[in-house]
């Protein structure tokens, strides 16, 4: 009998926004919820004892990318992706689709699954919904999820459409190729690029199914934000309540702010990341480019408001000089920063989901920020 | 009135081994001791916060690099190295003598100083004694260095003759230019190549002028080991036995035995960090290269007997991945440990002359780790 539970605590006044507790047999997660991307088991710079002293609750990880390296074979002598990393809280595994799908001309899609050219040594590769979730079964996360196609941005209503309903047909092979569903809980994905009317579809089909959760794909692949917006708009009222919603691939803070409020349960991003090792730091008066050499003789904390360990140990200057002189331990402690920032905005945005305030919190938070990314 | 004082707890009753502290105001160093590299004010990939978990009681900072950048004028702005890498406890910085002379073509040596060019832009410097001491002074060591010039390696007697008397003669102006000799302990550097007379002229002269510690620089610059210990056997024996000796950039396994043999009392080396950033191990029983296939599926940690947090957690098939995935977090883990690992070691070369034992423990070490590099 799976541990694995959504409890509603409580819904916002005056919007969607929900604050839950998702329970897995690895803990308890606090809905909504930011989740770091540990792409190849490592969320890049930092260790697992960095991840638990920020007070992350559960991260990403990437099925293409240890399907490919270190493979499978090492993840079942590893007992998994906890031990192989030393993480011993949930972890939510993604199904490789949309890494197999951006690859373009190097696949070939077929009512059976994926034929694709790995991006790393050339060596070809035939993937499946059953070799997806068989794949997942073995890096162990607690959360996995369906093999679905990404349709491409701009896909037309009709590619669309065929590549939803395969998604379902997939998501059906997947639930009955899911050998630990007392272990993994294994969300289904909704897609339907940007036609209202599909992602409906995609729902119905996909609770007909039954799934313990579910996922929102496709979305933030290019569209304008108000159009990704408006999908959210048109799928997350038909989710069922009692099932935690997680809106991939998107995290930036807007997109934290305007996800909550239409529901979304989860989320996770690499702009984190990726922007503190390009030497950018996200604070509460908003982006500030430390690289920049307007810092270099700026000996503040990076955001003067933030009580981690680098806004408490370290300046601007010193950051922006182990940027420019490539240090890693730059790209760390940016990297540090920009997660922990992100989740004690996450941390605030449940509080005011408490507070029936979330409307009047963005807004302070946005006047502050000024305008996000 | 200046803290900085070596205090001789014992000497080895079979070798010239010397167990002591060195008391300075940000703390005591107990030697014989290791020091971490900071080239660029960071250990590479480490934080401040990991070197004092692992213990290091002093870390080295390169003159030369800080002086490029961020430079000088940032190092005063921040009140010196330790404020700005937010570091408390001892730093000793080189001259940036040693990385001057190693730009070969790049540079013009005369009894006033050295012009040379700027690896990073191409940029024209001329370096004096008076210079780098004002550079060391803005930099803020708690022990710093005379500029000498280190001959090239294989240079003739009558060449390396002269240049230990330029070396002389900038000491006697470095100990001029030293504006804070209460505050930071300025070290005379033994230099005279592969010559025993004049190792013995050099440090009769600098212990003439007089300076509250010695270093010995000139060696491991490509000479066999044996002649670089017989350099030692010609040279610390003539040191006088109230001040610490600083074997400059020596610091594999073999010679922290050796020079501790030989009554050097303090390394620096960047061999443990360069190794670890290209997948290698120091442990109990041997170099391990972990980034090697062999230790693919070897869940076992780096060194089983090492009790540093990277061998407590992590395993060699994780760490594998992490180095062959070009994850940062490799080579930031096996550089904490093999740091670890050499400050141990130390630790343990210390409780063998206390225990009047060294030999003996140095022959169970490399019985146990086989031959070192
Ligand atoms: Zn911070
Ligand atoms: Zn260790």
């Amino acid at each position: 009998m799976s541990e694995f539970r959504y409890e509603l605590i409580k819904e916002c006044r005056d919007t969607g926004a929900r604050l839950g507790k998702i329970h897995t047999k690895r803990g308890v997660i606090n809905t909504p919820i930011f989740m770091p991307v540990g792409t190849q088991a490592t969320v890049k710079s930092l260790s697992s004892e960095d991840l638990v002293e920020m007070d992350a609750n559960v991260i990403l990880g990437n099925t293409y990318h240890l399907y490919l390296r270190p493979g499978q074979e090492i993840m079942d002598k590893a007992g998994g992706i906890h031990k192989f990393m030393n993480w011993n809280r949930p972890v939510l595994t993604d199904s490789g689709g949309f890494q197999v799908f951006s690859l373009n001309d190097l696949r070939k899609i077929t009512e059976e699954g994926v034929e694709f050219i790995s991006h790393l040594d050339g060596s070809r590769h035939f993937m499946t919904p059953e070799k997806a979730i068989d794949m997942q079964n073995s890096i162990g996360a607690d959360i996995i999820m369906c093999f679905d196609e990404c349709a491409p941005a701009g896909a037309d209503y009709e590619y669309t459409k065929k590549s939803m309903e395969m998604t379902t047909r997939w998501a059906r092979r997947c639930k009955d190729a899911h050998k630990r569903p007392e272990d993994q809980a294994l969300f289904g994905i909704v897609q339907g690029g940007m036609f209202a009317d599909l992602r409906a579809q995609s729902v119905q089909e996909l609770t007909d199914i039954g799934f313990p959760g579910y996922s929102i794909g496709g979305l933030s692949v290019g569209e304008p934000k108000d159009v990704m917006y408006r999908m959210l708009d048109a799928t997350t009222p038909l989710l069922p309540k009692d099932k935690p919603r997680y809106l991939m691939g998107v995290g930036s803070l807007d997109a934290l702010f305007e996800g909550t409020i239409r529901g979304i349960d989860m989320f996770d991003c690499v702009l984190q990341s990726r922007i503190a090792r390009n030497g950018t730091a996200f604070t509460s008066h908003g982006k500030v480019v430390v690289r920049n050499a307007t810092y270099k003789e700026d000996f503040t904390p990076v955001d003067p408001e933030c009580d981690c360990f680098v806004c408490r140990n370290y300046t601007r200057a010193y950051i922006r000089h182990l940027i420019k002189t490539n240090e890693i331990l730059g790209a760390r402690l940016l990297t540090y920063h920009n997660l922990y920032f992100t989740l004690v905005t996450m941390k605030k945005i449940r509080q005011a989901i408490m507070d029936d305030n979330l409307l009047a919190y963005k807004e302070a938070f946005f006047e502050k920020f000024g305008i996000a990314e």
